[in-house]
């Protein structure tokens, strides 16, 4: 269990504090978090509580959003990834996960939407490696693709990555996106110390009407978990494994019932 | 024009002898044909109607759904799919399409299922040679992994195709199910000859809570279709382009009208 982290999106009306408190009982030694309650309870209030709880911050969620035709939109972004960055690195976490941005509006250019995706961490990468914070690229579901992250698979999240060094950027290989990918034990092996994070969630279907909450809990839907944690355990990683559920269903349920529920899936399928 | 061909799904509420009609009076040569209608209305007098009004069957669809656990039921897919071959041939076309089927029921042995789907065309192919009908892979899009076809990318296809001779099994490119991934130019060039069919609708979002319906008029959405089927020609493929759209809203509206929409669409972003 020393591996196990719950991203607190997975208990979302659960204040940082309920989420936090929840952890430190349970013996965890992580917790992931996400920007915007962090923001809203505070950065160093938040560092604070987070370390006497005697927790370390497994990943900060999330930045990116690079694709836009136009150039002070895109700036602005940058400008918001930087804040970012010092976000993680006052939070003590090295993982700041990136989700790249889909089709500009009325854009058909996938490749040059990629190309701003490359075009901005590489103005990032530098900035982040100062303080000590790697850009983590998760691919989305293909699904995904025109509205969120034209980054679809660890293959494509890959061929960005690999133009900057490993310390400045990496992937993050969640369950969910990546499952389906015939190819993708081969490119888990070609991550290697690239890998940020292993993120666990399930596939189910249908999908909700909102199919980015269409996340299940682990062992309700199709995916080899286990298989996959242990193809990114041989590849090298060695970090913390995150539980991160966007579920109607499980949100509006007692928290407490949701951290117990998620823990003990993750000893059942994915420990 | 003399590559278009209207599938007759994208005309669901239309009668076989409509869609035929149309697409004679269109000056069409070619139409996609599904096995149900056609078995409704005789598979030898569908024939006769098609022929009679000067067109050729691109493709009919579709066979496949190799997966399960019980090998009984595998054995009466194969029997189906030695039909679905005969009807192929009997209409005078030379591509099957085949969906793999998803997950058996409460697996999640996605090598399992894909292995399936081999034994099941390894069963096929030399029946399917001797008729004078191509086995067409169909890969769908990944979100239709678990309850559908697990063959969710062209690299996917082509990793099952090429163990069987290329007259005896290829793949299909439908751009709706394809389009996301950064690595389909390659393996659209590698598909090369392998290509039996390209087929075109464009992704539009949100999804409908029916997800087999999510299908948009080409123009509507987000694929570069015509660089897709540039890619296809050039890998060798001069054989129709199929429009094939599952669309409530299209099916609703008079078939007429979806029918020179379709055309008029093709015109301006696929040909």
């Amino acid at each position: 269990m020393n591996r196990y982290s719950l991203n607190q999106a997975t208990t979302k009306y659960w204040s940082l504090e309920d989420v936090v408190a929840a952890s430190a009982k349970a013996d965890l030694s992580w917790i992931g978090l996400w920007r915007e309650p962090v923001q809203e309870y505070g950065v160093e209030r938040s560092t604070k509580l987070v370390t006497d709880a005697g927790l370390r911050v497994s990943s900060l969620c999330r930045s990116g959003f690079f694709t836009s035709t136009d150039a002070a939109e895109r700036q602005a972004k940058i400008e918001d990834n930087r804040r970012a960055i010092d976000e993680a690195a006052a939070l003590g976490t090295d993982v700041l996960i990136l989700v790249s941005g889909g089709l500009p509006s009325g854009s058909r250019d996938l490749d040059g939407a990629r190309a701003m995706v490359r075009d901005g961490i590489a103005e990032l990468a530098p900035y982040a490696q100062e303080a000590g914070v790697r850009l983590a690229i998760e691919p989305l579901h293909p699904m995904f693709c025109s509205d969120r992250c034209v980054v679809s698979s660890l293959g494509g999240a890959l061929d960005l990555a690999e133009q900057f060094p490993v310390e400045q950027v990496g992937v993050v290989v969640d369950a969910y996106h990546l499952w389906w990918d015939a190819d993708v034990y081969r490119q888990i092996e070609r991550a290697g110390a690239r890998i940020c994070s292993y993120q666990v969630s399930d596939w189910v279907v249908p999908l909700p009407a909102d199919t980015l909450l269409g996340r299940g809990m682990m062992g309700d839907g199709s995916i080899e978990l286990r298989r996959l944690r242990e193809a990114c355990d041989a590849a090298g990683y060695d970090g913390p494994v995150e539980v991160e559920i966007f579920n109607q269903d499980l949100w509006n349920a007692p928290g407490q019932e949701v951290f117990d529920l998620a823990l003990a899936r993750y000893g059942e399928h994915v420990a």
